[in-house]
């Protein structure tokens, strides 16, 4: 099997400017189809350099994908440096001289010569068509060694790996077929998880490998099966989901890639329900999470962030005796507030968040961390306590994982 | 003046499982005492490969810092390749010894074997303290060329940089001295500002330089002046505080590296004055920003987020009427939010956004990115409507950086 390696190119990157998430999108993509990514290696803009960084992944990897350094602009190298390192001459693709020039003509903007240079490329290279800008793709083959360029931009690349590069990687190197099947959990950690499942993981077929990979609050598990001959691989990887249910049942949110916040919404949907959030700690996360998916309009209808305790006793009518005899950080209140938001929000259901996210406002019996959940719909409402801390803004984040996974809970009958 | 190798060490990077965010730290603070970074290499947890890659950066640079392996499981490697790769044995660092003891004594947990091996290090090496973790930084140096190894987790990480690397490096190098002054701006782009700081910025002295660092809807300029054997290099940097104001004044909103959200809420606390925010389109992500900053309890105190109709009329007293004549997204009822949510959230000032995210919900006369703003105050209310379309998540997130701005401005007798 050959190895990869990734070669992100720019100033930018060693400068520390920009976070080089590119790679690991290529890794994770790369990993998908059954390569494995010996080495990335982020490279300045001189050419001496990515000479020197290219001589030396080639002796590392039989596969070596480059990003970055296509733009139009003099800092922008890699296209020139290739077509010296690989002794060809720049010459114009008509094709792409036709794109780039649709796209000005698109959006009536001048095209300046740097634009049409962007239609420039190697002699003998095959150019890979970038729906989505200017900069095509480009892919080598020297000595054995395939070399691909594309642009740093990342939904460019995202989109040259997708549709270009991984089927001619596939196709290049005869890789043996590999399915997929992602679960999502929530709820529970990664060792709870792993003993839950040990018995069906080691009963796994040989040609099957279990991935964890976690995130906050969440788990996602990545059942991938090599082809090993024989028909049906992706039924024999989805037959042993039933299993995988019966140990693991209430924790599962999803299958396939779907964040919890749109499994919330899909349930929401299919159960004609209206949502709303009655937010003190998160401050608007949980909300803001809820409507970064596409289409949340047909569910969430608002929210109402009580910081304070007049917004919370006026805009959610939470009792001033609860908050005087409880405080605002209790069940008592948080499910308060989140009756108060179906009644005050006319939302079927509500979910309601209260707690000290720090660093300050912690006490003896209340410390920083301390977190209060609750979930309000027709049927009465469930509340919980928990404390965490690990930073303002992680417990702001936790504790949004939190309130939706009781939320998805509730929604599927579990709490 | 020496050059700097990142290495950072993990499976878990090449897989794509994590994003690397170590290496843009890293990148940026040593930029600050002056050092470059020739090149990123993100290795495996496999002693050859790791024992290669240590190899190839010695060659390339004087200083060689690497991140991770550092952990008590069996994959993490580093620090038995470093021992074997200098030829020391490990041995028991005693100082190293207490400090784990003590964090499992204060966490009243029991200390297994492999937590009392974090202790181990390679003889001869220079032990830096760990305070916030239990696997210490550790300083080698072997032919003229110094490495570093520190634990993979960021916020160890950082500690140890500048507590204990940084400071090492200015020294054993003999660092000149340098100077930083970062400038805030928000509201106009990069190339905008330079033009218009041109002038100031040809007139610099020579041993002064100046980095623009452009993020959504702001750019920080980075003034870095070079020892040149002069006195009073700080003073003479902020000398030159006054010119770029009298150029920028209006776009400055902060000196140092102070995120908006927090400089709205230096104005609010210094005027005395309360904040609530009416959201539609952004969905919370106005309120999440706002109350991110620590302390935000003293100045925010809610805000109904107003995603359906009936919420913007019943939750801000937004008149039928404006809805039915301009529509949800346009600047009457942008403004009436904003006076509502003064008023129902009893608030000083108050925000308001609505607009089209997209994907979907666009039409000819309002396309998807079209954006209307508003901050009321005693003296009135300000709105503004614009047109951007860069995708659902970067289309909130500028959204949320034009009204912070707007109520920036608004604070500062600008708007």
């Amino acid at each position: 099997m050959p190895d990869v390696e990734i070669m992100t190119i720019g100033d930018e990157l060693l400068y520390g400017q920009v976070v080089d998430t590119n790679s690991a999108f290529m890794g994770q993509e790369l990993g998908k189809i059954g390569l494995r990514v010996r080495q990335i290696s982020s490279v300045s803009d001189r050419a001496d350099e990515i000479v020197a960084a290219l001589d030396q992944a080639r002796q590392r990897a039989q596969i070596v994908l480059m990003t970055g350094g296509l733009g139009p602009t003099k800092d922008d190298l890699t296209k020139h440096v290739l077509a010296r390192y690989f002794g060809a001459e720049l010459v114009e693709h008509a094709p792409t001289l036709r794109h780039v020039e649709d796209i000005f003509r698109r959006f009536g903007r001048p095209m300046l010569d740097v634009n049409r240079q962007q239609a420039l490329v190697p002699a003998g290279c095959e150019v890979l068509h970038n729906a989505v800008g200017t900069a095509p793709g480009m892919w080598f083959e020297d000595g054995g060694t395939v070399f691909v360029s594309m642009p740093g931009v990342p939904f460019e690349m995202k989109k040259l790996m997708s549709d270009e590069v991984l089927p001619r990687l596939q196709k290049r190197f005869q890789l043996a077929p590999i399915e997929h099947l992602v679960v999502m959990t929530a709820g529970l950690g990664e060792s709870f998880l792993a003993e839950k499942i040990a018995d069906w993981e080691a009963a796994l077929p040989p040609n099957f490998k279990l991935a964890y990979l976690p995130s906050l609050g969440s788990v996602r598990l990545r059942l991938t099966a090599a082809a090993d001959g024989l028909p049906d691989l992706r039924s024999r990887l989805e037959a042993q989901l039933p299993a995988l249910r019966e140990r693991l049942g209430e924790y599962i949110f999803a299958v396939g890639e779907v964040p919890l916040e749109a499994a919330i919404g899909k349930l929401l949907k299919e159960q004609n329900l209206t949502l709303g959030t009655a937010e003190s700690c998160t401050g608007g996360y949980v909300a803001s999470k809820l409507t970064s998916v596409a289409g949340a309009s047909a569910y969430f209808l608002g929210s109402v962030i009580a910081y304070h305790n007049d917004v919370k006793i006026k805009q959610l009518g939470v009792r001033p005796e609860t908050l005087a005899a409880h405080g605002a950080v209790s069940e008592a209140t948080v499910r308060e507030m989140a009756e108060g938001a179906r009644q005050h929000l006319g939302v079927d259901v509500a979910l309601a968040t209260s707690g000290i996210a720090g660093p300050g406002g912690g006490s003896e019996q209340k410390p920083v961390g301390t977190m209060c959940l609750a979930v309000a719909d027709a049927q009465g409402t469930v509340s919980r306590q928990f404390t965490m801390d690990r930073g303002r803004q992680i417990n702001i984040e936790y504790t949004t994982q939190a309130v939706l996974n009781l939320l998805r809970q509730r929604l599927t009958g579990l709490a």
